[in-house]
């Protein structure tokens, strides 16, 4: 079979875009691609999976001429600014990052490419680096996809057409609703995980003294810090909303707690579970669920 | 082999204490048991787990005379004033409940029984009842047992022995210094996935819109209602003060987005991280880890 694509370049070989040069591999293109770390991209190419190494400059991804091309780093901006310079053959330009609208803000004003598409795989883990990348990571996993003003249809089509192959399913979304939507369903969830290690780091008290549901309440503390500040702070004031919201949730158990008010934390433990059942419901029904009123 | 019990009585046959006559049935010992739902007894005896069927009288157990006897059940103390009355040759009583302080206060009260340990096996799940049980769910977990005034040494290591038999860790620890820890290490995260669910429905977000990473948080939001208020309402004080330590926490992390305050984020984020792969390198090492200072 004929690859969707049959040169692409992935720059910066962490876990989303090792895995994606891995899948990519795996389909039979061929993937040319640079990493700061010089070790990781050594490991890449003995791993098979990388066939052409470029270097900081990303000169050669001109004689390269690849057709995709994925920036999954934190310094998008800047290597999308660099490779847009030097392409003429891309169909398609995306990122992989965990915010949308700061980055599709200064691709707009730059009018770099209208071949770029926003993309951001849900497939997060606290491991980092090639090393956690593995084949299949974005199998069922959903991947948002955020079109700039000057994406063309054809870009659009393309970038779902590379994460369906992958294995994903993409949900197309505007880059600002995206960032909203997150700060609840992603950052929100990671800032409290962060909160709780610490607060149990100051009594002394470590990971192998959690129950298995505290155990998984804390495993993405453990996440990379450099990612996540750039998150937190390319978001904060979405994610500071989410956080006062679910202090006002703490507040009313603490509330009941003072009260010992039994019916009252009842209602708030059923009410969780509701939520917790009507997707597992939903799941197993195949459907979106509806809204608890 | 010969079992370490001949004959054993358990009291509800829920998640734990299904599970434990499953593993004491499968090892040879004669199961009494007693669940307040009729079905799910019946289906533990079509299960082939257990032998005699105790009404709710308990009055029974006096003519069935088993070595030890498990009480996982809210109305324990209800349950162990019946039980102690009808019986002599127990070699030991123990309940399950996840807070030791307040059940054995009264068990030492009431001079109940100088056979009584009280455990707390750490194998929680979100599902409960007679379905979710399973062989081996003791299996690497930890199990408190926490020593009455009264009780006998003998006593005291036949509950480790009961224990080990099942494959768990046992912690030998005071009640009240159980409790406190347990609001920390199992009931903190429990009253926070909670909120974290609570905020979303508002949101009219689902767990279906969650990463791995939140999907995890919130799997205990699932859990048994009528348990966890029990819990909640039991060791109210404790777990207020870790919500509170929890809540500062919080709000250091708020104020650092407030401020757009990149340095202090990472810290926190890095903070996090080395409480996590502190432990994970504990685990490695086989040994408890030191206080990160």
């Amino acid at each position: 079979m004929t690859p969707r694509f049959e040169r692409a370049a992935v720059i910066g070989l962490g876990l989303i875009g090792g895995s994606v040069a891995r899948d990519l591999a795996s389909r039979g293109t061929r993937v040319a691609a640079y990493d700061r770390d010089a070790q990781q991209l050594d490991q890449a190419v003995r791993d098979g999976v990388v066939t052409d190494v470029l270097d900081e400059s990303l000169s050669a991804v001109a004689s390269i001429d690849p057709q995709a091309i994925a920036l999954p780093v934190d310094a998008a901006i800047e290597m999308l600014r660099r490779v847009s310079s030097l392409l003429s053959g891309a169909r398609l330009i995306t990122d992989v990052g965990s915010t949308k609208a700061s980055l599709q803000r200064e691709v707009e004003a730059l009018r770099l490419t209208a071949n770029f598409v926003g993309s951001h795989p849900m497939a997060g883990d606290h491991r980092s680096g090639w090393s956690a990348s593995r084949g299949g990571l974005f199998e069922g996993a959903p991947v948002y996809l955020c079109r700039a003003s000057g994406t063309t249809d054809d870009a659009m089509r393309l970038a779902e057409a590379l994460w369906s192959d992958l294995g994903a399913r993409t949900i197309a979304m505007d880059a600002r609703e995206h960032d909203a939507q997150l700060a609840w369903t992603s950052h929100l969830p990671h800032m409290i995980a962060t909160a709780i290690a610490n607060a149990l780091a100051r009594q002394s008290l470590w990971r192998d003294d959690l129950g298995r549901g505290g155990k998984e309440m804390t495993r993405i503390a453990g996440s990379s810090p450099e990612m996540w500040t750039a998150i937190a702070v390319d978001n904060a004031q979405a994610i500071d909303g989410a956080l006062a919201a679910f202090e006002e949730e703490v507040g009313r158990m603490r509330a009941a707690l003072a009260r010992s008010d039994a019916e009252d934390l009842r209602g708030r433990f059923s009410a969780a579970r509701a939520w917790f059942e009507h997707q597992e419901n939903a799941y197993a029904e195949g459907r979106r669920p509806l809204h608890l009123a």
